[in-house]
């Protein structure tokens, strides 16, 4: 037996999130479905990141286990050949047995971004989130640079989380723009449930003037998910890509 | 009565193009029924350029006449009320009634995206046309070169149409590059039908080593659309934008 990764980019907008649930579609099914055809024995996978409806990614993480004997870097080539236009499997690897996608330490990215502009852009709809009210991006990078550091951001998580531990570190938060979209980008060790959108929901409403920068500090310390402002669309993420520093592949 | 012009976006992923016909959902007949019952008029717009099936539009132009007594700046606003997500109207203004967006003076600047990489990007995938093998970008600026100036393009038009004249002026023609994402640019004083398209095909039969760069002169010279490339897909094209240099606008 063997353990083989994936990087797996997709388009989340008909998707209801990765992981497997009752009411639509999700990603991790159709992989687990066409891997188990191609494999020809019964396959489950182990995901990164539990991405939520309509999130997209450029490169989640996911493993699992095979007895094939199909080289690991062959892998997604055939699975592509099966699997929809909008899940497309970048990279395959046999790892490690003991390698963990959720347990083994790693450096999450995730991409936000902002359309700001008068009008909304048809062919952007899908991929960023539309302001219609000019943000002060001086502001919203201010406010930035408090969030990033190791930091308890239990205001910056959904209550519906069951996590105790809410310490997170962010390595790098940068906001830029071109044209009229802002493009955020968020690095960190892990990453609670919803908090790079309530991030960019309280960024926004820095950028729009109704927080100052330093609140940010206050809604930090409160350690109280009312205190951040509102969680921001789906439409407009991406998990960008994963690292994990200790994976050492044999090639 | 007066003469009202649109700047019209759009994804025309689902549309069968611009111009009403019996096959399929059409942009232009969606304007015409929204603008007929906001102005409770019966309303027809005549559109500068009359994109193909599953071509996208930042800028496309379109003018009506009507007797409505609402500013033209603010049917923009009434309208996008109206309208499905993937169509915006950006702009709408009174116009001189003799403007015609078709048989004024006119500069119009399309934009060709394609992904060059190992891969598909299931975000991109409705805007760009993935290409597999490494295009040489070099031989691609080379052979744009040719084509820029006043040529006769009839080896670049699809044989349906029924034009006569054949000579066009390509202002610009730009290629670059970010990432995997390369982006034509082509700016001309008017596009034969599939113009662009073939254009960008036969530029990719350049990039893949196919053809030389100055086989392009060749293809110009035979005044034979069999001599050039295929058509490239719909999905990588966006007419960006059309300027009107003898459009005098009183505000």
């Amino acid at each position: 037996m063997k353990r083989i990764m994936l990087v797996i980019a997709y388009d989340g907008t008909k998707y209801c999130g990765w992981q497997i649930q009752p009411n639509g579609i999700t990603i991790e099914e159709i992989i687990n479905r066409e891997l188990t055809t191609l494999l020809k024995e019964p396959i489950t996978v182990i995901g990164a990141s539990r991405t939520d409806s309509g999130v997209h990614a450029l490169g989640n993480v996911a493993v699992f286990d095979s007895e094939t004997k199909i080289p690991g870097e062959k892998i997604s080539y055939a699975l592509n050949q099966r699997l929809p236009k909008d899940i497309v499997v970048r990279k395959s690897m046999d790892v490690p047995l003991d390698f963990h996608p959720r347990y083994c330490n790693s450096t999450k990215t995730y991409e936000y971004k902002i359309l700001n502009t008068k009008f909304p852009i048809p062919t952007n709809r899908l991929y960023s989130h539309f302001v219609y009210y000019p943000l002060n991006l001086d502001n919203m990078i201010e406010a930035s640079k408090y969030l990033v550091g190791e930091h308890d951001f239990k205001s910056f998580c959904s209550t519906r989380t069951q996590v105790l531990d809410t310490v997170r570190t962010i390595y790098n938060l940068n906001i830029d723009k071109q044209d009229d979209m802002i493009s955020i980008t968020i690095s960190g060790n892990g990453f609670l449930y919803n908090m790079v959108r309530i991030i960019v929901g309280t960024l926004i409403k820095v950028g729009l003037g109704v927080y100052p920068p330093d609140h940010v500090c206050e809604i930090l310390e409160k350690k109280d998910r009312t205190a951040a402002g509102p969680k921001a669309p789906a439409e407009g993420l991406m998990l960008h890509h994963i690292d994990y520093p200790d994976l050492v592949v044999h090639k």
